[in-house]
């Protein structure tokens, strides 16, 4: 992904200079749009699925803000709470009665101001649930006249939406169907980066720089080891972000566990050992996702799955911790950002806000313009200065893949990322929300969510 | 601690309204100072000790501006590294060699730009090795001319300067020994609270409430629980200060475990099933040093102890995350924020910045007026608007005593603060440090550390 992609006659293109840190939406695209002949009118549903980030809803009012531009196709819109979830219980908020300034508040609100879920149709475990789902969803439409459909989520939130998509062409029911990416995990195919990666990239940057000085100015002699454990899940992206945090060689963090490398404990070992033998403190970033050289999963409990089925991880800090604190006899300590990390707008990187309303609003513009089973993508021009534009990429090629740190942006040894990725992953930190507080504590948007009446039997 | 203490004759008090956030340091003392007759001239020596803050810097920046200003009785700038672990080892350095904007830097630096350290002078435990380490201090305070001694630091560190003043007067050693207060743990009595706090309040506050959004916008028929673990030690204020993220009843946090109070498990479990029933979520903060009924802490690793003795505490959202998941089996997910909440200057409050500094220009000053063996202490004056003035207590009060929060700024029922505690938190978290940035990332100080030339043998 270090390439910017193609642009090819299925992609829809809008190049923006992002220097300084403005997208200009209104720039004219680059390649020409065939206008499509049907001039679907009806009403909008936008639900948000998956884990949160802090710029989710920044993207929800990206979907709003440009749909109440386009009245001659966009009549009503529509928020699905919990996503798909609540989209079958009918749960359907009418967006159009909220204030605009809580629209605006969104862009610095995190969590999903809808609500989000973890629900996912089983077309194969089980496929009679699976089709009765199916129904379901489309009673809805129909009863409520979606035309346009906008689903913000990571890989598996794809997949939903894919199949949403595909179903409504076999029923021969007029639907756009369009992807807004997003997920901390940075780990969506055919996109530079998602949006909520680059704040959280920021958050734990900072964090582990913090960290880094606060056990550094505490090193004496004893020698003393702190592990961070970022999120991320199989892929390194997080972990491999707090590498900016690092301006001089000796700054922490020192070693970045990222689960694209197994870790073989005795160099694992003897690397800390290295480290504070020569600076008194060692800093770890680890990765949820790290795994050891039988392949196993540091802390994962393997016993307790999420409802997508992937196991719980959780615990890879205090795992090493226990190892290296075991083995080296140096006090260890740990900590764990959590969701605190996905959460964290208080110090959003507003280069991510911009991008992620820029998804939100060109994910409109697409479908609008015809499009249907295409998730918006990022698209990246130039490094430094940043350029990016918005794309967009079939939806099939990216539900349930999975993309890892490429292993030449990892230096050889395997304990760092290189040049490479801090070329990648610097310009997207860049810039600060401007967060409203209220008492010295963050004032987020709070939605009046005015229900639009059910018609349909309960579920 | 709810009135503001007494000023009696041996307390040196400014007092400073603080509305709109500004404290006027040059404003009149409210008591007159009695002149001292001997008019000490020598050099300075400030070191840090301890776990670091996020405004600790900001205090050691107020005694070098201070000090700065009374060159008719302090000549050079001494900062000890590593606290008395460094001073031990005659490892000085000359703070009249930074740059001013270094200096002015240090105010949103976090952990500690001079080093610290638990290094502990052990007059009980081996008396032998504390009177060598005495009789080695003063050889370096001899050999350096110092006559002003400035140790910022929580209880331990507050008795290792009591020791060094009782000691200077024992051996007839004219030096002046002034304590500047620092714990995020806000345990030290005698003063309203200390710098330190705020800021840790501020960024617990607001992660609380990140992460309360975050868990609610995913909660769906399920259930589930978020356990967010703070240090505090035996304290509970940091824990209790998360209240604040509370704007309306049903938000979290829901449970607040303060080590005050002795969980009842059965108990702890109804409140939270409670709550799920209700909000199909909780969020429970838990104060790192909270005891089950038997007087267990949960999580606690007795086998490790620091070097003051004090069992290693960590693990106590983890082992309640495990009952927890176990008893109620719904989500559960913990968050361990570790160093990261006493190091995150990136969200630091201002007025505990400001206090801080404050704390520091107030120890040089009593100094200078000839005062002691007293830590600087702030006393609260109104709460709204909010108003403090600098005091001094004498050490032999403070050292080793920790204050706890009152059992009746706790709701009967034992769950959470009361307002009385929230009238006390509130004004503490106000004002947001303007935190200059590099590429999207903090840039803090740097010193340069310009090595004070040794004239001793090593140790």
């Amino acid at each position: 992904m270090s390439e910017p992609e193609n642009l090819d006659t299925t992609t829809n293109s809008t190049t923006n200079t992002v220097e300084p840190l403005i997208h200009d939406l209104n720039a004219e695209p680059e390649t020409a749009i065939a206008p499509t002949e049907d001039n679907l009118v009806g009403n909008l549903l936008v639900g948000q699925s998956g884990g949160p980030t802090a710029v989710i809803n920044a993207s929800v009012a990206g979907v709003i803000q440009e749909a109440g531009i386009h009245p001659e196709q966009i009549e009503e819109i529509y928020g699905g709470l919990n996503g798909i979830y609540g989209i079958l219980h009918e749960n359907l908020i009418d967006l159009n009665e909220e204030k605009a300034r809580a629209i605006e508040e969104l862009k610095h609100t995190p969590a999903a101001a809808l609500g989000t879920c973890r629900y996912k149709i089983q077309f194969k475990k089980n496929p009679e649930q699976a089709a009765r789902d199916m129904d379901r969803l489309f009673d809805i439409f129909k009863a409520h006249n979606i035309r346009y459909f906008f689903y913000a989520g990571g890989n598996d939130s794809q997949d939903t939406n894919n199949k949403i998509h595909h179903e409504a062409i076999k029923r021969g029911f007029p639907m756009r169907c369009i992807g807004v990416p997003k997920t901390i995990d940075n780990d969506l195919p055919h996109t530079d980066h998602t949006p909520g990666y680059g704040s959280a990239a920021k958050y734990n940057a900072t964090t582990v720089m913090e960290v880094a000085q606060d056990v550094a100015s505490m090193a004496t002699d004893d020698g003393s080891c702190c592990i961070i454990e970022v999120m991320g899940r199989a892929a390194g992206w997080l972990a491999a972000a707090t590498v900016l945090a690092k301006r001089k060689p000796t700054d922490g963090p020192h070693i970045i566990l990222m689960p694209e490398i197994q870790v073989d404990e005795e160099s694992f070992l003897a690397k800390i050992k290295e480290i504070v033998d020569q600076l008194g403190y060692c800093i770890v970033v680890v990765g949820e996702g790290v795994k050891d050289k039988a392949g196993n999963e540091f802390g994962a409990d393997k016993t307790r799955l999420d409802s997508f089925g992937h196991p719980v991880l959780s615990g890879a800090a205090e795992a090493l911790g226990e190892i290296v604190h075991g083995k080296l006899d140096i006090k260890t300590r740990t900590v764990k950002l959590g969701y605190a990390q996905r959460a964290a707008a208080h110090f959003a990187s507003q280069q991510d806000v911009d991008e992620a309303v820029a998804c939100g609003r060109a994910a409109v513009r697409a479908a609008v313009e015809g499009k249907s089973g295409f998730m918006v993508t990022i698209e990246r021009h130039a490094d430094d200065p940043y350029q990016y534009s918005t794309g967009l990429h079939p939806l099939g090629d990216i539900a349930l893949v999975e993309r890892t740190v490429p292993r030449d942006w990892i230096n050889e040894d395997g304990w760092l990322p290189n040049e490479q990725f801090i070329r990648y992953a610097s310009p997207l930190v860049r810039g600060r929300l401007d967060l409203p507080t209220k008492g010295g504590l963050p004032k987020f948007a709070e939605l009046s969510r005015v229900p639009v009446e059910k018609v349909l039997n309960p579920l």
